[in-house]
């Protein structure tokens, strides 16, 4: 049985002590400068203060999960919660080319949420940070009458050109990491065990059946950032970049809007996993409904001209890299955004993507 | 009547839309550097990008306000409720001695809020950035199930060495400038009216009689960061520098734990608007513990020695600068923390301010 301390009984102050023993554990040396020259003073002055690196531009991003319509609580560990908000912000940085230097961290906490449950928020927090050499310097922390709510802001810095969305150019390839339409079919199981559960009311032992979807699952609830990826693209002179947060449609609209250019997407060439495949089966939907609108994959969609992604392809030999599947390519803005299906037949890419005002 | 267009029908991407024609508005030439060599590219890309100035540390700090906890949209304007989140977070790089620079503002918004008032609250956020130099570069938004929340995150920077908690000097004076005790003097006023309101069941007319308290509903409402006061205490000399926040005796106590020292505060020394004593009057409260308690004053409560503060005081005459008080000073960190009444007896300064978590 877990401790469940009401934080109404340590106060805030209390909390933000359990918070700062959390983040205030030192990254391996020499990953981050925390020495005075490096200027870093950490939680507990007005503001967090750092010195810029030489020669680098800095990047500012932020991104909010709010419970029930980013995280449903029932299915999602603090952990993995606070996990994945961050990697929603590192992957922002990741996307523009760019390296993770610090983050600050606000919760919003309805009366339900215990002190332990906070503890683990920030491990989740501090564990994603600590793999991608970020490091939490801040925050703040306020009740909630309604719903709880995780918004992190980041930090980071890139050294030369930092990826943009408008830099695609007519003939590239697109590209994508990894799979998509993964993470939408990790969290359409967590929906239908959470539904399965409760219409069991607790009757016949019920246990939820996850393990023949734990591909999917994992790639809810801990997606990860794709630093690594990012640095080979740059050194094979990649053109723009987006990370995967809405969706490949809402984002390869994103980056034609920005450059002013169309393209074509063949369907048949999106990688869905085999997972993902047989879960829109049981659901009937359409496994490429999940990858053009599901979102959430956090893989980078990028445009590369072909001399370029052959040089990536060779680099995969010796580095350990995703997969990157070419999905279309970049045509004349006047062409629009065409999806081409499996029979050939060639259609209008809807803009579509999660729109949380609409749904 | 003014409008009231519901936000899902033009949905989050037209909702970015009209925010993004308010906060793209220019600021003066020269303010900011907006130029291509300034790399700033705004909102739109995965992260925003700038260069840091020379020579600079760079400050990052983070402010949440929440419907029903920090504000009451009953008596709380959407521009208002901008302008003050921006406030807190410019108040905060104030009191480390920085320049604002860029900013993200994050929005959770339930059903009821429209359009129009998204478009206010961002005008209010708008015009404290471009009042004090700083520029709104992105963001985040969501649907709410619950109630309304802004969070905020700013970057700055500071040329030479950051204003801290920890640099105080037993001998230092305690000083604060202009009023303590106001805003919750404001806030108390509002909260009065709104009952009155609700008990007259909108019968026989009502109106708020706000009138004769304006002075202080304008501080808890409109406050402002203190930029020009702490230019000239940097130039003067300043050591240990916070805003008032949380209200002098939760902001003393911060400084004298990080700078290990102790304090003695006057409370008959204490800058309380006559407003405030009335409120206070009314209410059949102690003034003092508006000041000690209230928060949100946004003022700036310092230590500094005494021929530094004598400097300071001479600058005043040629700048137009708010007052600043003399209330206590600094002792040795075995003294503790002590206020002084009225009538010379001496006791302990109790911890005590806004705990979100404990009212």
């Amino acid at each position: 049985m877990t401790d469940s301390t009401p934080i109404s009984s340590i106060g805030e102050f209390g909390l933000i002590e359990k918070i700062r023993s959390i983040v205030e554990q030192s990254l391996p040396e020499g990953e981050v400068d925390t020495s005075p020259e490096g200027g870093f003073i950490g939680i507990g002055d007005d503001a967090a203060l750092f010195q810029p690196r030489p020669g680098r531009s800095i990047l500012l991003t932020t991104d909010v999960a709010v419970e029930g319509i980013h995280f449903d609580l029932t299915y999602t560990s603090l952990r993995h919660l606070g996990w994945k908000a961050m990697v929603a912000n590192l992957s922002d940085i990741a996307a523009m080319g760019g390296e993770p230097r610090y983050a600050v961290v606000t919760i919003v906490l309805p009366a339900k949420i215990t002190v332990e449950m906070v503890e683990d928020l920030y491990i989740g927090a501090y564990q994603a940070c600590r793999e991608y050499g970020c490091r939490i310097v801040g925050g703040d922390t306020s009740t909630s009458l309604g719903n709880m709510m995780i918004s992190i802001a980041m930090v980071g810095d890139v050294a030369g050109k930092p990826f943009r969305r408008a830099d695609a150019q007519v003939g590239d390839l697109l590209c994508v990491s990894g799979y998509v339409g993964s993470a939408h079919a990790g969290l359409k199981i967590l929906q239908r065990e959470k539904q399965r559960f409760l219409e069991s009311r607790g009757e016949n032992g019920f246990r939820p059946n996850l393990e023949p979807y734990k591909d999917v699952i994992e790639r809810h609830l801990m997606p990860r950032p794709q630093f690594d990826l990012a640095r080979a693209l740059r050194r094979a002179g990649v053109h723009a970049v987006i990370d995967v947060s809405d969706g490949i449609s809402s984002d390869a609209h994103r980056i034609a809007e920005s450059s002013h250019v169309g393209m074509e997407i063949i369907e048949e060439d999106l990688p869905i996993h085999p997972v993902a495949r047989e879960v829109a089966a049981e659901f009937g939907d359409s496994a490429v409904d999940y990858a053009l609108f599901g979102g959430e994959d956090y893989e980078l969609l990028f445009t590369i001209p072909r001399e370029a992604f052959d040089t990536l392809q060779a680099r995969e030999v010796t580095v350990a890299l995703p997969a990157v599947s070419v999905i279309g390519r970049i045509l004349d803005g006047e062409e629009g955004l065409t999806l081409v299906s499996r029979t050939g037949t060639r259609g209008m890419l809807p803009a579509g993507g999660w729109d949380h005002f609409s749904h």
